[in-house]
């Protein structure tokens, strides 16, 4: 029986919602209601990432009948996308959906909390944050930002990029012009590449006047609307330098401690929900584009040389190196998750890895 | 502020609660509440599927501060574990959580709920589950059976087994005595391995008899305290059998069409979240007992030959061919699973795939 039609029914008939236990009706408590605002570093309903954020705001909205409103604002809204922690901090909105290494300016150790080059894939990142000790040192690196930290979405392995030219050595990326954000962007610049940074409405146009030779964003369905294929034509894998990005939701802390204990199980429940279906969403769109991008688009899907990759690895190895040296809770968040990921490699190399090996041999199988 | 210490504060101050509307107590509804029973078809915390289904059952419990309460019942408790679902469908118990293939004698289809060998992985069936049409298909298959179904529960890729004895080629599977259920054990039986069912307690002892050569469970974390290693010395791989099990949860269509909406939104919620929990205990804690079987207990990894896994590959789309040629139901579902494992074949070779290609490679790395 639905809630509305049985308060409906009790109405007509006089009786008392207490006195219809079997019903279970619940009492209208106008007042015992509260309504968050969440700032987000996403356009509206942006593809995956705003599409995720909007899920998991209305999932608590549900789950708790409204006595937690959240009203999902898109970045600009309130304040622009990268001073959206600050908001959060100081009270002005009680939450926000982001990237954590938007916010290394302020905690570098964020930037491992978002995983890391040549890292975790989502799904091992995932085991870390549950059960290899992440989730109380995320909490510790988000202390000094004023937030509780939960994780709530990945994107998956992303793709590096797209390109105007073939590279397949070394000697290619030297002075290639690349848009490319965060650590992945000083291991290309030290491998030759000039790296520029560019938004998002503007990389189309760059790469049309051959500002630039190359743009990385994430992965097919993030970047169906953008058009990259118009201009560059070489659709390069693997994402060695996102293998598995980590969206976040930050909450202000006194405005997390004043919650009630079930209203903060409803909002840690949704978000490791939206963790599990904002990656299925990117996931799952991403195939049919994919192929779209390839057979309509005439888009080249070309693989980094071995050669260029292992050299990749070894400067990512350099400059992780560096940025732990500058800065102890990095060093705290690395080694952790590096100690963790040397386990995972061994664990997912008979595994997932192994399984993918299988199922790409050549072999007859029922036609789709 | 914790609720119980505001209530009590409240009652020495002679304030009533409705006159606070910053602290937004609560009444205490003691009528307004449910008790569900959820039948597992595993002992209770048994690691991974034990643990995953109690997690799931705290959640809910926390999440809807006790108008839902959930108790778990381990299997043999209430009913034998294949007897959950017709305990749920008849309401003697409210809910479920199990292996969607216990229920292919009912409801063949179920099998391919379960996902299938050389299916897909956990991350490309939640795509599937949540983007791909599949949450409608589930409950379709599931309509039959009186139940409402929920995701709840992924293993990852599993691995096929522990042998006594080093199988290098398609002739050594002949004659082998083999502890394997469902379509493996078909595929293998085709293949000429002699199958046989055992119950758990008794795996060990037939190792150790030679009564069988050959078990298969499910990955380290699940078979950490079964002790196969101490008689069958190869643990091979890939998991091609069981590529990524789903887990479930399921509910009696009455109970669950009588919840209110936001109830409703709780138990989703929480069966999403716990299926991101569920795989991430499998894959974190599988790390570093695989490890141990090596380090400690002298247990030797092998992989089966790309010759096995091709002839294997190519056995199991016979069976499933056969299986969805007698069961309408079962070819709608793989019909729509198989079109959306073509497209996440191409998509997964570019991103996890290629990633950990990419990331085993030779390079130096910063020593765990």
């Amino acid at each position: 029986m639905k809630r509305r039609s049985f308060l409906k029914g009790a109405a007509v008939a006089g009786v008392s919602a207490t006195a219809v236990a079997s019903t279970f009706p619940k009492p209208a408590l106008s007042q015992n209601k509260r309504k968050w605002r969440m700032v987000t570093t996403w356009p509206k309903n942006l593809p995956g990432l705003g599409t995720g954020a909007q899920y998991f705001a209305d999932m608590v909205t549900k789950c708790s009948d409204g006595r937690l409103t959240i009203q999902l604002h898109a970045s600009g809204e309130i304040v622009p996308a990268f001073e959206s922690i600050d908001a959060v901090k100081a009270g002005t909105v009680e939450m926000g959906h982001g990237a954590p290494y938007y916010w290394k300016g302020k905690a570098p150790a964020s930037q491992f909390v978002s995983n890391f080059p040549f890292g975790l894939t989502a799904q091992e990142y995932n085991g870390w944050y549950h059960f290899g000790g992440g989730a109380a040192l995320c909490d510790e690196v988000y202390e000094p930002l004023g937030c509780k930290f939960l994780v709530c979405g990945n994107t998956g392995v992303q793709h590096p990029g797209w390109s105007t030219k073939e590279v397949n050595t070394l000697e290619d990326f030297k002075g290639l012009k690349m848009r490319m954000p965060g650590i992945g962007a000083e291991v290309m610049r030290r491998l030759g590449a000039t790296v520029v940074n560019l938004p998002g409405s503007e990389v189309s146009a760059a790469l049309a006047a051959g500002t630039i030779d190359w743009v990385e964003w994430n992965n097919p369905y993030g970047e169906a609307s953008m058009g990259f294929w118009r201009h560059a034509k070489y659709y390069y894998t693997p994402g060695w330098h996102e293998c598995g990005t980590v969206l976040e939701t930050f909450i202000n802390r006194s405005a997390w401690d004043g919650l009630e204990d079930d209203l903060k199980a409803i909002v840690e429940a949704c978000a490791f929900a939206t963790n599990d279906v904002m990656l299925s969403e990117f996931q799952a769109r991403s195939g049919p584009i994919l192929q779209q991008f390839v057979t309509q688009h005439g888009v080249k899907i070309r693989r980094l040389s071995d050669d260029q990759l292992a050299k990749i690895g070894e400067v990512v190895g350099e400059v992780i190196t560096e940025l732990v040296a500058d800065d102890p809770m990095s060093k705290k968040v690395f080694d952790n998750m590096n100690k963790y990921r040397a386990e995972q490699i061994a664990y997912s190399s008979t595994t997932e890895e192994d399984f993918f090996r299988a199922r790409s041999l050549d072999y007859k199988w029922p036609k789709p």
